[in-house]
């Protein structure tokens, strides 16, 4: 799993090899930002949803979405990266500024899923990945719906994750400085349910926004 | 600035080319993710921290990063995206579940700032774009800081954004369906800041989170 390019080359130390954390990072993410090298070499990034079975990171598309069509045969290189911010960093410096966080960024060939088994299971699990319970509260996907969906799977083998937490590093001769430091939690909230027209049923009570695992 | 790469294939109708829809966006956005091309051409996608000064987007880091050394000289194609999530969509069907989001997508060659002023007005940028006015409540970069830090500028010329509002849009055939669907708007919220050890100041009351301008 730890290859040339998951070797961080900077701060080392806030580096993990580990998939347990990058698993986290990765399943309490909602969305990814997903990029691909257009026909001309040049890079494209868009954000999308993702979501994690065991050893395989699942993206899904329209079949003419620009970004995952070069995926239909053959496969295509994407490096897929989450990052879950968890607050600002302000230190007594302007230099030493920074953002408490924790990424997860995958490397791979993404390539088609082709069994319809395992592109329904990848679609359920890209609901129940945003919000656990929700495939059994809706319509599931029918045939057309599943033929008409691009869906592709990402080995996570070559991955690496990086995190920082806590206060700011200020340098000594900095500490002195009649200034506030400290760093600034922020997570993300999930405001009142808004009920489409016509809808009757009651708001199912979902848990929306996992709780935060970082430290701030 | 619509160019062939900026011009939607899918959903055209999410798109804006407006330069005032991406600036908003890239200004309320706290980080953004770069995508560059590796040197065995494969994708590399990093959070990073972005500044606009009116045509420019700024973003830096240290010499010695791996997605940005490449840029010392010449230049590198990169494409910058930022995206705001605005909200989960529960549609009656588990294909019509979607997000609310606003990302704006920047396409161009970032080149280093060789001027020293230009640095420190990038580097002032970069913290005023996290948490304004704290420029002027820390030490500002000194000659070696500046010197250690890489610039990089990407015109704000080949850009484009994206929105998604609102409702889920199910088909017709569903909308009986007794199921909950509607849309839930989610938000980025600061914690109580905690003050670094040794920190006598008081708080100085920054506002940290732009308020949203997404309707969720």
């Amino acid at each position: 799993m730890k290859t040339e390019r998951t070797t961080l080359k900077r701060l080392p130390e806030r580096g993990s090899h580990e998939r347990e954390a990058i698993d986290a990072i990765l399943d309490e993410a909602l969305l990814c930002h997903l990029g691909v090298v257009d026909g001309e070499g040049r890079p494209f990034v868009i954000p999308t949803i993702h979501a994690r079975a065991g050893d395989v990171l699942y993206l899904h598309g329209s079949p003419a979405s620009r970004a995952l069509r070069t995926a239909r045969d053959g496969g295509i290189d994407v490096c897929v990266t989450a990052t879950l911010l968890d607050g600002l960093v302000l230190a007594r410096s302007a230099f030493h500024h920074s953002m408490n966080y924790r990424s997860a960024v995958v490397y791979g060939r993404a390539t088609k899923v082709e069994d319809p088994a395992e592109k329904v299971a990848a679609l359920t699990a890209l609901v129940e990945h945003v919000v656990a319970g929700r495939s059994e509260g809706c319509r599931p996907p029918d045939e057309q719906e599943v033929k008409g969906t691009l869906v592709l799977a990402v080995p996570l083998d070559e991955a690496s994750a990086k995190v920082r937490t806590g206060a700011p590093l200020d340098d000594e001769a900095d500490l002195g400085l009649p200034v506030w430091a400290g760093h600034v939690p922020l997570s993300i909230v999930a405001g009142e349910p808004v009920a489409d027209a016509g809808v009757t049923e009651p708001w199912p009570g979902y848990e929306l926004v996992r709780p935060a695992a970082g430290t701030g």
